[in-house]
């Protein structure tokens, strides 16, 4: 691929690196990013209990499809618990022939499995439900990150356990003070959910879950229940608070949708993002992740004239089923102010919408799973400012 | 999948997990691992200076294909410089019609790529020539890790700079107080190296080059070089020391092999190794990582009694070429002592040798390329040893 007019015309450096005279570092047991490096978590405007709270990925900063564990977003309810693994259980009873408690190594004796999958709190992106605007990409999207994640098949415990026929969900509980409870369809834990302990290479962060957590590919990020100390097999769903006062999706007649535990396709431009700017015109590549709940992002579509024409982007291989996925798109930046917004259509057909399109279905009133095409507006200056198509 | 008489009897646990009464840990900014998790890189037995040193991989406990940054390991000449990436450039010059200086600013505004690759010392595994037992699988197979790489193409920046018609090799030069320099074939260079800038989704770690490093997947460690700040395209191998009086390969007849640049299929056995203790007999996953610089891993076989019967493993996908590969192997341990090893086969047709086919072909002068089948002795005990097939 040649540039052409583009790029490389900006090389504007007149001299080689310079080069350091004395040794440097020895090796070290664990290694630190550079002291240049700044990127952090930002916690979420709403924190009025630091407990209570979320804190965002700096998706501007980060590369690629692998969020590093130390700025995966977080949320909790009652704070992050501290958890000797060696004193950690997993119980399993309810509706069962064997009712069965784990030890951490007897978990990890099992046979394993590794997927990468984006993680996503399903009030990710909430600030486009009554538009408000923030200033970065971290603040309307940092609600989602993607990692390795390795543990057992939920499935492979469950069936020595021995599921009895009237069985149809699953209550999952965590050890953290809030005992955060949620129920889960049997035929979601049967298929790929996991059993979590590790992220990206090692055990789970404390803020994911640290030493187990449960993992349900692609469903909204609360279901995904860190600390997990408990599976109940029971009969119907257990109308817990988390799926009855909140992660409710309020309809515009007044009734709520419960349990919409899929998320939806979305796709955010994470360059140019607000509060970047473009050092000036030519050539600029837009880049953003794209990820969907129901299975593989098919195609990521970028428009640079607010959502009248769009273009293909490039898809960095490979593209894993729930997983975030990168998208690239080559710009030739004239100069003048542009709205630029990336959508993507997944491997069901289905395409992110409009914010009007979005709309017309669900109204106003919800809080959670909003997938709406977000946009930025490059302004003749370079700066970058949120836009809604 | 059912375990039947397995590791699911092994359970023992009579109690649920305790749950905390108090609020847990507020959000944070930048996360860190839980102080339970101890895992750390080990400097290797030979250092006797600091920074002239390498520090490994702990294999065993890691899981799945990524290695977290803070445990990738290291090698460095002379130390990890500190570099400030705006006072960081990359010159391009020599056989090229146009000499370029690139800030990073102005690398990372090039179209950019993403790749999972593993990055291996061409030293690792080296005991293995004149066989010394070490302890750990750190010890012996450390010196490998596997990253999400981003950064652009270096063809798309040789291309603009246009290599001129008598051009062979590219001489890369670090900016660490050795200067590290390696001499690489034009046709890598054009084909799929990059100049990387980040790595698991943020910027190198200092150990791994930041804020710039060569990447030529597949390829020896040390040709990778870090803290890049100089190509100079020249149309013959430059014989630096660290292509002379290093990483060569001294044959049986006196000559060395040079430039033997790409990684031999090979593999390993992380669970069990070295070091660890099964708790008794019954089910046990055997695990671990397979890898070649040829392009994909295709198959993975596993005995359990020293070599005389081999059977095949599952391969964790996504297999990627030039990665890590994760491969898991059923077994049921019936408590006797037992041999157990891993052998790789590549997409080539090339199959991982024995440490007798290898020896056959370069006899025992070498330090580096070792890629011979490593064995471990599962005594009655549970113990595990050091072993050679």
């Amino acid at each position: 691929m040649a540039l052409g007019t583009g790029a490389l015309t900006a090389c504007r450096a007149k001299a080689p690196a310079p080069l350091p005279s004395l040794l440097g570092a020895p090796v070290s047991r664990y290694g630190e990013r550079s002291p240049f490096v700044h990127a952090v978590r930002q916690p979420a405007e709403q924190s009025r209990t630091p407990e209570q709270a979320s804190s965002l990925t700096p998706l501007a900063e980060t590369y690629g499809i692998i969020t590093p564990s130390s700025l995966h977003f977080e949320r909790h309810h009652s704070g992050v618990p501290r958890i000797d693994p060696a004193e950690h259980r997993l119980m399993i009873h309810g509706l069962v022939d064997r009712p069965l408690i784990f030890t951490m190594d007897e978990l990890k004796r099992l046979p394993s499995v590794s997927r990468i999958h984006f993680l996503e709190c399903s009030g990710n992106s909430g600030n486009g439900w009554r538009p408000t605007p923030r200033p970065t990409v971290q603040g309307t999207h940092g609600l989602t990150s993607c990692s390795e994640w390795t543990g057992v098949a939920l499935s492979l415990v469950l069936e020595e356990a021995g599921v009895q026929k009237n069985a149809s969900w699953i209550l999952a509980e965590g050890a953290d003070p809030a005992k955060m409870t949620r129920s889960v369809p049997l035929a979601k834990a049967m298929d790929d959910a996991m059993l979590a302990y590790a992220q990206n290479g090692e055990p789970l962060r404390p803020e994911q879950g640290f030493p187990l957590r449960l993992f349900l590919p692609g469903w909204e990020g609360n279901a995904n229940v860190k600390w997990l100390r408990r599976l109940k097999v029971v009969d119907q769903p257990y109308m817990t608070r988390e799926e009855t006062s909140k992660y409710t999706d309020l309809m515009p007649d007044g009734k709520a949708r419960q349990f919409t535990l899929m998320m939806d396709a979305k796709s955010v431009v994470t360059h140019p993002s607000g509060g970047q700017r473009l050092s000036g015109p030519g050539f600029h590549e837009i880049t953003g992740i794209a990820w969907t709940g129901r299975g593989s992002v098919a195609s990521v579509e970028i428009s640079t004239d607010g959502g009248a024409t769009w273009k293909p982007a490039a898809l960095q291989q490979p593209v894993l089923p729930r997983a975030h996925t990168r998208f690239r798109f080559a710009w030739e930046w004239d100069g003048s102010e542009a709205t630029i917004a990336s959508r993507v259509t997944d491997d069901t057909g289905y395409r992110q919408p409009t914010r009007e399109e979005l709309v017309a279905v669900r109204g106003v009133n919800s809080n959670y799973h909003n997938n709406m095409i977000q946009a930025w507006k490059v302004k003749a200056d370079g700066t970058v400012e949120y836009a809604v198509l």
